[in-house]
């Protein structure tokens, strides 16, 4: 019961604590791999940069423990149809709502009611107050990836809430 | 599967990060109720404090959505209880090991194999690390005893990992 939630109120706490901070300007740390920061203070880019390595290493974690031995990923799509599935029901008790691709490396997946943006109100109200409640999440699947052997950019953008779309792009080596 | 460990990453996340940047020394903040931070630097005893303050706060909303109502809560040593029961599997998957009491308002619960200090090595060897692993958890049964109506002081105590006490003292009014 309460263990599906704890996640998500932990994260909610999370979130709060690197953000009432507000830590000082650094030397000009990007969030890197986390957009739609635009018109963020450097503090705030921090944090996110903060939120997105948290992540990561959660995702790298994570990636390790998924049962992947089920599956035989011969192709880039099978880890993305994993991550859709497997793996955001191990965080989210959810499977993603669709997965499309340009079959270039780049890889749109949607989430039709993303549960960190849930308690947010619905529309577009609370729009910028987004950023911060995906970091976590871009760097949890750039983890993920990067334990499975794919080097990755991770990106979210949301239009309107609570639907948000993460872009996943696999540079071509 | 990975959501029981889920908590347990980001909990890792959390204490690695706030350790981390060792904040500023504030205006001779306290780690309050969560002791044995003895020998830590003020910023340690803030990251302690944040901690905890975390914990009470996801202590606090977890207390609303367990089951109490199945309970009739006549007694503390009834809330303790359920605390030891319902609270601990919810968060931990598992009950806690003992609950002993003096009858005048402090409570020893014992936890023989506290799953937050399970990844280091049991013995004496890494006891001086336990404390940052053990403040949020501090925090979140002081905010669950909150939201059941009952204010107190939380610490926690480990003579050798993996074993934890947890000394809940309730004041008398």
């Amino acid at each position: 019961m309460a263990d599906t939630v704890l996640f998500e109120f932990l994260h909610t706490e999370m979130v709060a604590e690197l953000w009432a901070h507000d830590p000082d300007p650094g030397p000009g740390v990007s969030a890197g791999s986390c957009g739609e920061e635009a018109g963020a203070t450097t503090g705030q880019k921090m944090s996110l940069s903060v939120l997105e390595g948290m992540g990561f290493r959660v995702g790298q974690a994570l990636g390790e423990r998924l049962p992947r031995e089920t599956l035989a990923f011969r192709e880039e799509l099978d880890v993305l149809k994993f991550l859709c599935k497997d793996l955001w029901v191990a965080v989210f008790q959810k499977q993603m709502d669709s997965l499309r691709t340009n079959h270039q490396g780049t890889y749109v997946l949607q989430d039709n009611s993303f549960p960190l943006l849930l308690p947010m109100a619905s529309g577009l109200q609370y729009l910028e107050e987004a950023p911060k409640f995906l970091a976590f999440t871009c760097g949890l699947l750039r983890g993920a990836l990067c334990t499975l052997g794919i080097e990755s950019v991770v990106t979210a953008s949301v239009a309107a809430l609570p639907v948000c779309k993460f872009q996943v792009v696999i540079p071509k080596s």
